[in-house]
């Protein structure tokens, strides 16, 4: 536990059930001469008639809207560029984004390449952003980045087979709208994977070096949320009550980690997405029972203090049966969710360990707030279990 | 329960002990060219060392700091505008407010007055503040009311024997600077009101009907915080940890009622305030336990649900036995923390009774937050208790 700590968060953040419906109201009050707005989003929100139905609210409040999907899933530095460049030609007063965190996450990034007279490059790494961006407002689709709330922005940079952050407090938004409604439609495989994420955020978090009393809180209820939620959201996507759960679950995954940071899962996640074009929450999912086994002796107390929030009944056990309760509870959750298994499936083989292991153990911001020392031989170890 | 809710706070928050000696480090970060800031403060934190130790701070840095300690407690509008004349000769790029409750409200409202041509009489009321105020620093010193989260500042209006609030985005602050330590010399009947303040916060915010799952997430955390401590840092003031808790605790009661608002004990103590100066903590604290016990019939459920987080143990328990529990308990901290419970000790009559009443109905804002009606007569009932 650190003894200083702190916490920042988007500037305002408006939530519930059909609140997209009020999106523009809200955004129309974020200045009082807003004439143009940049609003990037998915091919998926274009198909479901979200990003239309914004549009139109905007519109109907004499907004001129563009709207641009041309960023990809798990985007290239190269392809926020192009984006960059086409709508550059354009001047904005606010980026919205709409979709899931490769959306949310670029969005940041127009936002402050449109103030900032610089490269992606120059500000991958933590601080280097030097001016506040355009406002934005982050609507998210996902219930697992947690990216709405966060000052981090991930590229992949595919030449050097990595992904990277670009870490500011100036890539905080404005204004969140957090409906669960979008989420609905979110197919099972995502709903899985982006779930886990989120989950693997907030477990992360509270075991962190840098946990702390906020980011503890946030952390808690978050997997409270999402262990209440998962299944349910999975199996029966059109509750909306498990997909708020799990919306809101994932937001305040995204509160604690910008507060207490994530570990070890995330630092060997990053090679696996860089070099195999494994996604963010699939990687995660993967990686989190292992890397969690790997850390026992170091963490059983903090463990055993998520059994309950997970609905794990205590009563009568020791910390150790706990700890142990809470891994085979997430390698259940694993099972039923499909989350895949086998690194073989993306190509890897055991011949790239020790790059991948090298690779992850460049990630030092992250592998820093592990409780526990994760050695080079420990990541091809835990890398290994999953080459069943 | 609401369904659509908001959440919106402070900037940035840094928290934990002795954050305060690297005060300056955080402040000298909100801008590049800080040149001078106007510190505003109470005699205590003169007398204490604390004022001149962040002056120091700050002037190591070559920042000009003018000091002010004109405001007064509880303050009169009269009283902040005074201070606004004075102030308003010099040109500053950032006020703090280093004090209690009444120190951090009228930083909010000097800040707003520097950049809005504006009388404070024509912001009195919800979202009237036209344009953002310069940048705030609020450094609590009192773990009460919250004040350093939320969008409010009160202002006590002699002439019309009123407390009255300034409601506005734009009065959150910049930075918040969460230091137990200087809430340790606080005196104990000053930890009393102010930690029960902190407590009704949250326990209003819970039973609101503006309630929601943002809002009960901060009010059950704190009020599982200020349960485990507030006892603690009565008897034993220098406890750190308990004075932590207290400083968390209240801060999580004003991001709760930023969300959810508070109800009917706010709204009857205005006026004990406003006629009778009995302080917004001693005013809350005595009221508390009464205007709970009226409410009851319809708050029994979320009543029971704070049982836990106070530190009940329920098993066995009715929902009706818990809720119970919980204003015993609540009328048990009232005895051992010496709140007075006799308003004739400050003057009320018999007679006065329907007056205070009248100007309690006025204050529709809070009394519509109320899970229960309360009438006049109701509220002439609950006055009544507190003239045994």
């Amino acid at each position: 536990m650190q003894n200083l700590y702190q916490f920042q968060t988007a500037e305002r953040i408006i939530a519930g059930e059909n609140s997209f419906q009020k999106a523009a109201d809200h955004i129309s009050l974020l200045g009082t001469d807003i004439k143009n707005i940049l609003l990037v989003t998915q091919p998926s929100m274009k198909r479901l008639g979200f990003a239309d139905e914004l549009k139109n609210q905007l519109t109907n409040k004499g907004i001129h809207v563009d709207v641009n999907i041309q960023i990809q899933p798990e985007p290239t530095l190269e392809n926020i560029e192009e984006v960059f460049s086409e709508v550059s030609k354009n001047s904005y007063d606010i980026v919205v984004g709409l979709g899931g965190g490769s959306i949310l996450d670029s969005t940041k990034i127009l936002s402050v390449l449109m103030t900032n007279d610089c490269s992606i490059e120059s500000i991958l790494g933590t601080d280097l952003v030097q001016h506040p961006g355009i406002p934005t407002v982050l609507i998210p689709t996902t219930s697992g980045t947690g990216a709405e709330v966060t000052p981090n922005a991930i590229v992949t940079l595919p030449d050097k087979e990595l992904k990277i952050g670009v870490v500011s407090k100036h890539l905080y938004p404005k204004l969140v709208i957090m409906d669960p409604v979008l989420t609905v439609s979110l197919p099972k495989e995502i709903t899985a994977a982006t779930g886990m994420d989120a989950f693997t955020h907030s477990l992360e978090s509270f075991i962190s070096n840098k946990a702390n009393p906020i980011s503890d809180m946030f952390a808690l209820e978050s997997i409270r949320l999402i262990s209440s939620s998962i299944l349910e959201a999975y199996q029966q996507g059109d509750s909306v009550r498990a997909r708020e759960n799990m919306l809101i679950g994932s937001m305040y995954g995204g509160m604690a980690l910008s507060s207490a940071g994530t570990a070890a899962v995330h630092a060997l996640a990053y090679p696996l997405g860089g070099k195999y074009k494994i996604t963010h929450g699939v990687a995660n999912s993967m990686l989190l029972p292992h890397v969690m086994e790997f850390n026992m002796d170091a963490v059983v107390h903090r463990l055993s203090l998520v059994a309950e929030p997970m609905g794990i009944i205590t009563l009568g056990m020791s910390k150790e049966q706990a700890a142990a309760k809470v891994v085979e509870k997430i390698k259940s959750w694993t099972y039923h969710l499909n989350i895949p298994q086998d690194l073989k499936e993306y190509g890897v083989k055991d011949k790239n360990l020790e790059e991948l292991a090298y690779s992850a153990s460049q990630v030092t911001r992250l592998l820093n707030n592990n409780p526990k020392t994760v050695e080079m031989k420990d990541m091809k170890m835990i890398y290994k279990k999953l080459l069943a």
